[in-house]
């Protein structure tokens, strides 16, 4: 222990004395090229996995292991490295993102300048952590909200966007992975989305926060909860949408509400936008996950054909599906599709690359965005 | 990579269908005892590593190492383990935080329920992320804001604490490893805090903002700014306030303004202070980094004990000092309470164990706190 203190002063009295200049790692070239790079001298072997993306070998440089990457797209990557079959995060890259339970490193690879994930020079909203009251889950509960750039200083009223995020997610994801807070910034100021607000609830309703922010203690975030698309959500929604419309300055209308959603929070918006068709104007379906519901447990999942007539009755502006082609909920989607086609119901469908996975939300949600409150 | 896409699948196809179950770690014991433990079976040592409180060697239980400690303090904690002399994160806690460069897993220990580093079921304030025209500097900045409990629904005005952070430390810090805003709520809660405003801003004036969140691009925090400690971090301040009080319900008087800051911070807050004797009425000097500026280039850094014979003049109505036993600024600290004493400056002085670190940090925001506006 003493032989670490020492360690430790060492390096802030060095820090303080020299200003110690540490390694940027991923190495991001002019051209867009990603360097990676590890020190592990005696491994037989290192991995380097992005994303879903890529689960390569890196190859020996002497005591390092080295791959640089050419023709990435602009996005958020997350990575990590694997030496000898054990995961090692980069030392050398001190940005990192959870996804569910795993902690990886980040980077935003931007070489033009016009990644949307990026922040850039532009008027930039406030992040707000918030807690509101739930009457119908008897608990205090936090979301994060996004108001654009100028809404402290102006009177106006904004259209309210409602973004929810997917099973093992929590309030946080959207501006985490999601990067929402850089996506609304960028659009909004290329004047390509209309400036309105951002709600990211947190739809797991055992839960009164992210896991580390909750109450509860020591818990770890988990696909598990007690309740679990079982309506719980769906029902309590309108106490968010309450307190939302009371406590900042909404237009409470329809043609001004959208909602959208990933995965669970696709299926959330789905069932909260059939069983409220006089609220939504815009809704988003980001690889919903459709039939993975506790069937029989609530009204809110019945007669889901019905619902969707009536809804599409009332004409919302926009009805949004987006999916993966590798997507593990492909089949199903394809199902619901089927069912909006046979009954004539006319809906956005985009179809992507890729699976279930962050790449194809947060560009739908750049898509999305920009068809909102036109 | 066909192979590890299946596997994604398969996980989240699981996850879907069976609400999987993570393992949650260190298992906190209702006796307040902490456990860890981690698989690596073909591992010669392996350490767990505390902050700077511990760096011990775990006990081999067949394929996994082990260790349980008692008697730990309720506090925020940061580990990694250490697997044949390579630092590991815990696979089985997704909670990380970052220490300049450095990410550790992090849990706060909370046995007896009042730990004021833990979420409790108290009001909770606001936390905001906004952006600030610094003229001075020539940027958009980055800043965090805590707003107490019923802000938004008073009209009534509160007072401000500028609270500051260290060198490579950001805008972040104080929220993330300082708990600033558990401590704020669980004080406040308590009625031992008055309700206030606390801003904390980005103390490094090369950076817009913490490094993931400014338009720099992929840089990594740092110690090494161009400009550090050489004042104009303390010229620019007003930018701050200026801005503060034009945006929020603040008690625009002395009376109603403290600042405190660790570190770089205790410096910056010694020096903005002592420049501006008329508008601080609560001075905090976390382990101040005395004695380390970039002497001779700032008129702030002049006469410094003529300026604080001028400040207590004025009578600041608390001027608080507090240094680890271990800190290695300890000397500089004992120079500059010996220049106080010879010029009969009254100032309360709390000295604790460890060193530069913040166990000690967190603790003087509890104490300092609650001496505030009262």
């Amino acid at each position: 222990m003493k032989q670490r203190l020492l360690i430790l002063f060492t390096i802030v009295a060095v820090a303080f004395s020299m200003n110690a200049q540490f390694n940027s790692s991923p190495v991001i070239g002019k051209d867009g090229s990603v360097s990676f790079s590890i020190k592990a001298p005696d491994a037989d072997t290192v991995r380097l996995v992005i994303d879903s993306r890529l689960d390569t070998l890196m190859q020996r440089q002497g005591d390092k292991w080295a791959l640089t990457l050419r023709d990435l797209e602009p996005d958020l990557y997350m990575y990590f490295y694997v030496v000898d079959g054990m995961k090692v995060l980069d030392v050398d890259n001190a940005h990192v993102l959870r996804d569910v339970k795993s902690v990886m490193n980040t980077f935003v690879l931007d070489p033009n300048g016009d990644c949307p994930m990026a922040v850039h020079d532009v008027p930039h909203g406030e992040v707000r952590a918030v807690w509101y009251d739930s009457p119908t889950l008897g608990m205090k509960r936090r979301m994060m909200v996004y108001l654009p750039a100028g809404y402290e200083q102006s009177r106006q009223r904004y259209p309210v966007f409602y973004l929810l995020h997917g099973s093992g997610g929590d309030e946080t994801v959207w501006l985490e992975q999601g990067r929402a807070a850089q996506v609304m910034d960028n659009l909004i100021a290329a004047g390509k989305a209309e400036p309105m607000i951002v709600i990211m609830p947190n739809g797991n309703v055992d839960e009164q926060a992210a896991s580390n922010m909750s109450a509860l203690g020591n818990v770890q975030p988990t696909f598990a909860h007690k309740h679990w698309m079982d309506g719980l959500f769906e029902q309590s929604f309108n106490d968010i949408k309450t307190w939302v419309d009371k406590n900042f300055r909404t237009r409470d209308a329809k043609r001004y509400r959208a909602i959208a959603g990933l995965s669970m929070g696709g299926y959330h918006s789905l069932y909260i936008s059939a069983n409220q068709p006089e609220d939504f104007n815009y809704v988003g379906l980001f690889s919903p996950a459709i039939n993975r519901m506790d069937k029989g447990k609530c009204t809110i999942y019945d007669d889901l054909e019905t619902k969707l007539v009536t809804q599409f009755k009332q004409r919302p502006r926009v009805y949004w599906l987006g999916i993966g082609e590798k997507d593990f909920l492909y089949k199903d989607n394809a199902a619901f599709r089927e069912l909006l086609n046979k009954n004539h119901l006319r809906y956005n469908y985009h179809e992507s690359g890729a699976g279930h996975e962050w790449a194809n939300w947060r560009d739908y949600l750049v898509i999305f965005t920009q068809l909102l409150f036109k």
